[in-house]
């Protein structure tokens, strides 16, 4: 197993200007303060990243600006998502050209195959791209679920060095774990459910990618350090907390998916300051008015006190009426 | 909350004779050694226990037995599973007539509805039959997946005693815990997942419903007890133990579901010489040859020694050819 | 093929009283509305005959009302809908009993499986009763599509007479009309989509099942005449007509499913003086004002002008509070 | 309604050379041969055109080759398929840049959302591109079902000319084509499904997209014409013999989704001496062996005889093993 990748991995929420541009200022601000809290690595441009939202200009970017941010200081993985293998290819040759340290790349989507044609998509991504290469397991995006048995195997022939899990599928992961713990342990395995972490450190996961890390990531350090040293009881308490606090994405109203969940997490960023404004990319609205509010409520029941006022945040990001 | 039903109430599986008769001798058997085990209730005519392939008389016989059988010592949980609201209370009226202590039901299914038609059917049972009522969340076989809100609002309403979740959701299964206590409590929570019950009792859960303690009761009660008392080592060496013991559903090959998870179950049995026979309910077939030396291995790997052999147990039950 | 089972076998609708009770004198009204329109057959307890709402004393009435009422003036199907192959054989042979003339199942459902617990299940049900059966094809209700390879199959080895085609999937139905056709048409095929049945006679249906002639049955057999006789301009314009009449399931507000569907059914048939009631079985509610209203709307947009008002319409079933 | 698309407006298969470069020797004559037959347009970059797997440069080739090649004797839609509203006008505007006549979009897909942003995605590609835009309605692909109501009202609106429906739901193209008839017929609508087109016409449809047309166009002219002239004999007997035909989908064995579709489709065109190859996009691999004699005796039993034989074509394609 590859150990650079164990730990907390947040996946980087995107900062947008008022006027839907990337906001630099913000996005350092945003990974500083992540750094600072401690988390092992980075990956930018996941489905939290609005990676299917930007543009390859957007996307490249995103990368530069985030290899020149961490500069090096953790590990930085870079999301190459697109529906099959060539154009993942070329995502993933600019993203090695730009200096990431890993890849990570879902099961072909948008047209129908077989598990064959989804090992020979991660052989020829292996094959196409010298780094380390995640396969990442999201069937709500991409509608397919990659088998546990497959994934070992192509950790033990060395295409895969890990697994991104956003499957929600918390028996499978146990298989999984299993499986690969039976395997010798070839796949770093790091689970993406913000709210399940403790048990999938239960079952074995070699560390998270926690969008909610975006607005607070000093829980999930703690409750890394706090598995690593064997202190159950504390990973417990800092889940419940984080649990707590992901109830932002459910208190939205009248709004659905990535609007309702990345649009409260900027909204939280917003709130706290951490971001200038809660835009969401095209079609995508950000959350205004009684949504910030709700946002703002629960922030407030777990003890993280906004520093910038309901309306300040409900007026940060322009929407164009068409 | 109602304590009577926290801790382990193991889905009882149904052992039928060669021919595909009740086979009570058998089904004593395993319902006695689950109970010196050590579990805290149990749980008749649910998935795992053939609910959905039993006649009426075949129902009625099976509850007449768990009830003769458990005498008291331990709260009996009765499935009342039924595509709507009449075919349920029927059973259900049948299940208190018969001994029951609590009856379990799912959400409506065939028919196509929404959240109305969901909530208004718990209400009806609960109006109808005077006893405990658990919803059984298991979208995998009704289509529809019970909100936590809902679920929170019956429990205070007084309409539902507790949630038997089967929705393989844990991020789900984690706000609804968040949710039930910020209401006080009303909801005994028991999952049903067998191999990931540590990252329930990390959310919560006040219980669990494993269909694998009816192979191996002893690691569901030592886990509870670990859990009781706090050593979270414990508790996840016993899942991991009991995870490792789960592959007995995933190693039959050329058989899907049922089949080969209920499948397994009953040649686990049959082999610890629990069950007489591993025989299915038409028109599932029963695990033979090569897929009963399978589940065979499964259990040597973890350190149970199937009493029977394999060929034994390969004879052991009669299939018609059509 | 069995010619006997040839054109428009309508789904019958259930009457039911203000307090819920089967209503035989506007069922009998209804069935011989439908007869005296001309069509060639019924089918009593499918999916819009309210199968699932009712028990099996419920079932047991209306065979034994419809058997009288028809009095074999046309053949009568009846479903044996249930979850696995002994509680459907137990249906059927009460069916056989009381006078069906064939009966009618679905894939098992509940449990998961494969193929060959379908194929099986099947088997078993022709093995069992002694009649027709048609093979009852509603993935929407069952989650399983039934193949065509399989179904003509069983047709050719003489366990299936028919399908009735509800899976809504039109190029599986062509699929399927050509495979019947290369085998020697042993199946008779009919389709139970209202909306589409042109298409489905230009690809060789042998009939079709409409949920919609419990409302208007004379443009169902006038399509029929049209398409026996080759005149497809008036197949063409009897089915705008009845696509057209098709919209009282759309316009329902606030309703889901069965409420807005088969619900329209019985409200349009109470507007129309058919029924006494729009009375839905539990947990479904009757269409109350507006949506009355609404239905009434597309009634009258059709030529069809209502009997009875709206507001008698709106109270003619009792809704208990709960 | 734009009258410019009605008629039959064949998806182009895109020709690959045995090393997987655009072959426009074969891309030339298969289009010519489909003008030459009658088509009323082309529709280069669907999802039988391979859009998924292209890239950025493979779709500007197939567009300039396209645009070339046709040389306005026929309309030419173009595909800009891609997963958010950004990504999707970028391809657009290079399409118009490049010379297309129409453009064709899904719903957004990958990430999760509601209608609020499907709507508002189609008003963005309306407003930054001066082009006719088609909605592709693909949920098989996206995962998202166009409602017939927003259909009509973008319609209506001026930002949708029409609609490609792939949704294989027949009822719900009846509905959509009666609401776009009741609204004065804004929408050109045009069924994507090869084997129940005749259905379409029955319903309505203002054309079709079959992608079988790339194997025999002829029948579908002729299908068309028959469909204006009122001969629904004609129709239904053309239809017949292009549902026959397209089992050259159903026979390959191994070989699931595209590979078997697309892949059929690019094997029957090469024994037929259109394309010089039945080579595949990666990771989909081109049928071989028996799958190419499948898909010979498919054509032969139909009556088109192969100019080349099945071992010529299952060496025409590379494959590179990993």
């Amino acid at each position: 197993m590859d150990t650079r990748f164990r730990g907390v991995f947040p996946p980087v929420v995107t900062a947008l200007t008022a006027d839907g541009q990337l906001d630099e200022v913000s996005f350092a601000r945003s990974i500083n303060r992540m750094i600072d809290a401690g988390v092992h690595g980075l990956f930018v441009l996941g489905s939290s990243g609005e990676v299917a939202f930007s543009t390859d200009e957007r996307r490249r970017e995103i990368i530069e600006a985030a290899v020149r941010i961490v500069d090096h200081r953790v590990p930085l993985l870079v999301g190459c998502i697109d529906t099959e293998s060539k154009r993942v290819i070329e995502h993933a040759k600019q993203a090695q050209a730009l200096g990431a340290d890993a890849i990570v790349a879902t099961a072909p989507f948008y047209a129908l195959g077989g598990m064959a044609e989804v090992e020979r998509h991660f052989r020829l991504i292996h094959e196409a791209v010298d780094l380390p290469l995640f396969a990442y397991d999201i069937p709500v995006c991409v509608h397919t679920k990659l088998p546990a048995g497959l994934l070992v195997k192509l950790g033990l022939d060395g295409v895969l060095t890990g697994v991104k899990d956003s499957s929600n599928d918390d028996a499978g992961f146990r298989f999984l774990a299993d499986a690969n713990k039976k395997a010798g342990h070839p796949l770093v395995l790091l689970t993406g459910q913000e709210v399940v972490v403790d048990g999938a450190y239960m079952a074995g996961a070699d560390g998270s990618v926690p969008g909610l890390a975006n607005v607070e990531a000093t829980g999930y350090v703690r409750m890394w350090n706090a598995y690593e040293a064997g202190d159950w009881a504390t990973v417990r308490k800092e889940q419940d907390f984080l649990a707590d606090l992901m109830r932002i994405v459910l208190v939205p109203q009248g709004v659905q998916g990535y609007g309702s969940g990345v649009g409260a997490f900027k909204t939280a960023m917003a709130l706290l300051g951490v971001f200038d404004t809660n835009q969401m990319p095209e079609p995508v609205l950000p959350l205004k008015g009684e949504n910030v509010e709700r946002v703002a409520e629960v922030l407030r029941e777990v003890g993280l006190e906004p520093a910038v006022s309901v309306d300040a945040v409900s007026a940060s990001a322009a929407v164009r009426e068409l």
